[in-house]
């Protein structure tokens, strides 16, 4: 089999090691030369094509790996110039591009729920998409034959290739990733324009907006192509921001109660929704904010074998104490780093 | 001198073993016999009243560190049995209390930047508030002498007191702390009744919700002593809603990507406006998902003397590689971290 990728960074190189590693054979197409000759000096490729025509010649698959906002483009060129068996698919994080191009029915919409912050194909690695869900968003006139093509492909990436619809893919992205975005991006707003003095800020703000400001190049595309599905979530919670305000006017305690009760039980559904299905535990520990208190955290409960499923370490607003929120899966190993910690002399508190 | 501390809590704990430590002599009361009896025994207090009345006898400085929807409550109370010199004060993180009883010309609100998740008085600590702003909301009719035994004694806590206007103050607290809290409950709100099978959620979104569905018994009463500010903060957040829906409505890109520069540049001059004059870094680190992992990086960091300032651990969605954001203070503290962590060969790039 030869697939070809056209954009050869993290996603896309990771794709050609991947593919390789299942012996395929990848062609791999950047428009930056400087890229394609990392992604081959890499082994994330087998050759290096100077043109998309060129890449895709031959190919089964090709996989648009592109930035969002050159994506409609490159796999509408990928469409026309790959055989006419070939399955083209993307690997953008909305699939919008879908109605664009999703009338060619070798087209088939796709997003890797895998990546990270460090970008680039020399952080590409053979094994980011292995347990990761790779949303395919399969339509009417998709034949079996190539979403089999494809999605086996991805199993062999050891992936976990889910039919989803585009549109409610869209509005899930969203709801997870952009709307915690955009949300970010107004806290830090209505603080930074107040033109108050900000001696400094707690926990919670910290938290809320560690992803303000996200890199413009990559974001303004994701907004821009997931518009839609954005302008339905902001009129949401414009709705809900309003009824919120309906309870606060009447102060209704009884009602601000069940509203924040039902939002603990919906989070503590969506967190155990994870893969693991030990139910999960979150740990609150005070900590002097002194280098070395984290490592003697974590060196207890490596000795132990607890693995740290999520922690989060801000300073308390004096800078003198922080806060450590660790979850740990599991009712055995949360009773085990309550222990631990306690035997540490830091204060511990279950939530 | 002798001070009341009435709620012997986490704060009202400390308050008495910072106090003591001062040399002052502290009289607490609690309406719950078992933490006063407790305050004792760890000796946060000298002596335990049986009531208010008892406890703020022959007290120079009275402290309310009851929880919020009981505070007006027991400051009045202290107010009517004080004497007529005494200064009494709150530690409630609203300041509208000082309108229902600010009248008593004794009343000073006060609000320490301080505390934990930890609650109760067995986490008190005698440096809970060393290097805390403590704001005061001294007003027109407080006079020199009651805000300086006040804001003397804090100092000798080891606190930073400030002044600041009553509403001045619940606004800030709206920005940085409730607003958050009711932006991570509708964030949540919004995932959990649409009804979509969500497989796994982001780093971000777990970023935002972190503090989503806090302890209604603490949150519905300080959404609802913050009610005005609160109201005005979401209707701000409300019309900036609406912006953003313009610039995507009109695919704005150049708006976009100004507006995402400007809270990028905002939320940078956030950050820095802490104790730390240094400039602050953020790193991104890609782990395996393993116990250890954390370990090895602090220890690491432990032993070139890097302090982590904050630190935050997310699964990635496939829960087999994790992302870990690092903050550290100062230009060379960065480039050893970033040193110090390629050399474990984890990928790691600067924010």
């Amino acid at each position: 089999m030869k697939i070809a990728v056209l954009g050869v960074g993290l996603i896309g190189g990771s794709i050609g090691l991947a593919a390789r590693r299942a012996g395929v054979r990848v062609c791999g197409y950047d428009s930056n030369p400087d890229a394609s000759r990392a992604a081959f000096e890499l082994g994330a490729i087998d050759e290096q094509a100077s043109d998309i025509q060129t890449a895709v010649r031959e190919a089964e698959i090709v996989f648009a790996a592109t930035p969002v906002g050159v994506l409609t483009e490159v796999a509408n060129q990928a469409l026309e110039f790959a055989p006419a068996d070939c399955v083209v698919s993307d690997v953008g994080s909305t699939k919008q591009v879908v109605m664009a191009v999703g009338a060619d029915r070798r087209f088939i919409g796709g997003h890797p729920l895998a990546g990270s912050e460090a970008a680039g194909v020399s952080n590409a690695r053979e094994n980011l998409f292995e347990g990761a869900q790779w949303y395919l968003a399969r339509v009417a006139h998709t034949t079996q034959a190539h979403y089999e093509r494809l999605s086996d492909l991805l199993g062999r990436f050891g992936a976990q290739p889910m039919v989803i619809d585009p549109e409610a893919h869209d509005r899930l992205m969203a709801y997870i990733s952009h709307m915690p975005h955009i949300v970010a991006n107004l806290l830090v707003e209505q603080v930074a324009t107040a033109g108050m003095h900000l001696p400094a800020t707690g926990p919670s703000f910290r938290d809320a907006t560690r992803v303000a400001g996200a890199n413009s190049a990559i974001w303004t595309d994701i907004y821009l192509t997931n518009r839609d599905a954005l302008i339905t979530s902001i009129d949401e919670m414009g709705e809900r921001l309003a009824a919120v305000r309906k309870l606060l006017e009447a102060r209704d305690a009884t009602a601000v109660t069940a509203w924040n009760d039902s939002v603990k039980a919906g989070r503590e559904a969506l967190l155990a929704a994870g893969p693991a299905e030990t139910p999960l535990h979150e740990l609150h520990v005070s900590v002097p904010n002194n280098e070395g208190v984290i490592a003697d955290i974590a060196l207890a409960l490596r000795k132990a074998g607890v693995n740290i499923d999520e922690m989060a370490v801000n300073p308390s607003v004096n800078h003198v104490w922080g806060n450590v929120t660790l979850r740990v899966h599991g009712d055995e190993h949360a009773r085990l780093t309550e222990k631990l910690i306690s035997e540490l002399h830091f204060p511990v508190a279950r939530a």
